[in-house]
């Protein structure tokens, strides 16, 4: 049985808004169904194309042209066409050293090795950054692109801060290495504080290569995800895109829902994973307050918890599947998929009281998982 | 001024059911909708992979297992996938001389060399079929696999007979070659009379591939297609599936239309179809009797237009463009991108008026196509 997934990131199902997105579906199918017996605008359908450019520049403060979105299937297939436009099999590409699970494996599935740059309790570390650069340089085989998620970091939760940001949109420029913005989590803020700008936003960022989604927002069944580009890369993109275009029926609902529901629903989903952080914290505090340590994040969907150096993860996963107890653990979001002393909570998912009684049985699997001679 | 658009496949916006879908999507977003919160089941949404078995037996008796099923953004996606796992660059697929232009340009995207059989008014040639496969063996080239819409074929409309798709079986069995039938036009029928089996139906044909769509019958702009293969093969196309998953959105509503409204939509499409049809044969027969011939299609979308032999196609590109008529050339049907002397009619989109006066200026544009020297 199972007590809690802390497994993949997604929001909360209790305020999902199936009143609002039924409504949107009524408005937007009365007005346009009837546009369905056509096939989707190559690019994606233009509503949701000039509110996904509002949405940034509502954030930002920095427009961003429609025509230069590209539509797909959330952010991975966006992720996947950049793998394929931007770099060859066996080529290397730059990640910092903790990353999406999800984007990890889509690169290695396009032949690319994820070369991870040490990061700190700030993000990636622009030093470490400049190694890797050279290293790769040296060996003869440069970087394809660097992919970073600066904000509300996956899994990590640090915020890249902003002289790192502009540290970093420098570097890249000056090594002519295409950058990939994921920014799938900047709208998941829980404190009044807000993150640095998009580094797309910065002075000089009109290069960087976005990305983004409206699964964190509002349901990763839905689908929907985007990269805005420059002209040229955008159509590459389009031409390795081989489904004839993105779903016109998903993209209609979402975006009539977004243009009336999307502030306020924003707004309550930031309330919500507030509550369930702060409820994870407190069972983390109170269970393994001994053990581990683990990420305090201000937005985002994730807790990474660092376990005892001495875990046996195998025992580990199997006394949690026992627990009944599910969550990725630190190896798949490790750039050399080392078996690393870490695991991802993703907590929007899960009730307050899963959270709370998951945290227990985790604890239990936890402490089940130290080898004897190691214990107090 | 666009004054008929004849380019591709679509259903009749008139008779779009704005409501019944608008119906279907508060009825199952209301059940379901929080759903939206988790990503796809990774082969699809279960109750639309069932409703595709279903939509197979019904039609051909044959019970399919619905876990055999992997959906995919329209039949477009599918296509790719089997593209990437069947054949690699530079191999030959064997496709009818005169082919789907969107899979034609998918296929040689994957850098796959489409070979064309001889087809007559039946469809596939079988003489020709094993001619080209031993051509290929050869040349140490098999062939990967071929590609093949035996019910209403696009563009020719034809109609693969019973002894042929029997005949095509045992050879693709005999050779070893894996055969990906395109059946999406299978439920548009304008005659009492059906055709035969689908191959994948006839005794053998467990291995045959199966490729089918909702577009035809709803739209395109849903996005919503599927195959049908073995367990390892649909495994393998799942590893190459790059986007987390199809739209649950898109799916559940579809699903809970097709449920409802499926067999009373489909037979209200037919209607429409064969009456446009109709309109279109007599309006040609009325503007170009003289010049042109065409097929009479019993199903599905298209009607082939043979043009005079001696017909300036780039001069009539122009003049299409000027009477503001939108087709798709002959070329982009042809497995072998030749510029013949056809051209591809969709008749499921333009409204009655657009057809009749679609087929005045298209018959202008083609006498004015005809070089001077050739007229009389």
């Amino acid at each position: 049985m199972i007590v809690c997934d802390f497994s993949s990131g997604r929001p909360d199902p209790e305020s999902f808004p199936v009143a609002e997105l039924v409504g949107a579906a009524t408005r937007r199918l009365t007005a346009e169904g009837s546009d369905l017996v056509q096939y989707p605008d190559p690019q994606g359908y233009a509503p949701l194309r000039r509110l996904a450019a509002e949405r940034f520049e509502e954030r930002e403060g920095v427009g961003l042209d429609p025509d230069s979105f590209l539509l797909g299937t959330g952010s991975t297939q966006p992720l996947a066409l950049l793998s394929e436009a931007l770099a060859s099999p066996g080529d290397a590409i730059i990640t910092e050293e903790f990353s999406y699970t999800g984007a990890l494996s889509l690169f290695r599935r396009y032949g690319l090795e994820t070369v991870g740059v040490a990061t700190d309790e700030q993000g990636l570390r622009l030093d470490a950054l400049e190694e890797t650069l050279d290293r790769l340089d040296a060996d003869g085989r440069p970087a394809k692109f660097v992919y970073a998620i600066p904000t509300y970091q996956n899994p990590t939760g640090a915020i890249l801060p902003l002289e790192r940001r502009e540290g970093l949109l420098d570097l890249v420029r000056r090594r002519g290495v295409p950058l990939v913005e994921d920014n799938c989590y900047a709208d998941l803020h829980f404190e009044a504080e807000r993150p640095p700008a998009s580094i797309r936003a910065l002075p000089g960022g009109e290069d960087v290569i976005y990305v983004a989604s409206w699964s964190k927002i509002l349901g990763p069944g839905a689908r929907l995800g985007y990269v805005s580009a420059g002209t040229e890369l955008i159509e590459r993109l389009m031409s390795l895109k081989s489904d004839a275009g993105t779903s016109n029926l998903a993209a209609m609902i979402v975006t009539e829902f977004m243009l009336q529901h999307r502030r306020e629903h924003t707004a309550e989903l930031c309330r919500v994973l507030k509550r369930k952080r702060d409820i994870l914290v407190d069972s983390l505090e109170e269970q393994l307050g001994d053990l581990c340590s683990w990420s305090l994040p201000s937005g985002g969907m994730f807790l990474w918890v660092k376990l005892p150096e001495e875990i046996d993860n195998v025992a580990l996963a199997r006394a949690a599947e026992q627990e009944g107890v599910l969550y990725h653990p630190g190896r798949n979001f490790d750039s050399g998929e080392r078996d690393v002393p870490y695991l991802r909570l993703a907590f929007g998912f899960p009730s307050d009281e899963a959270l709370r009684r998951g945290t227990e049985h985790l604890a239990r699997a936890i402490r089940a998982a130290i080898p004897a001679g190691a214990v107090g």
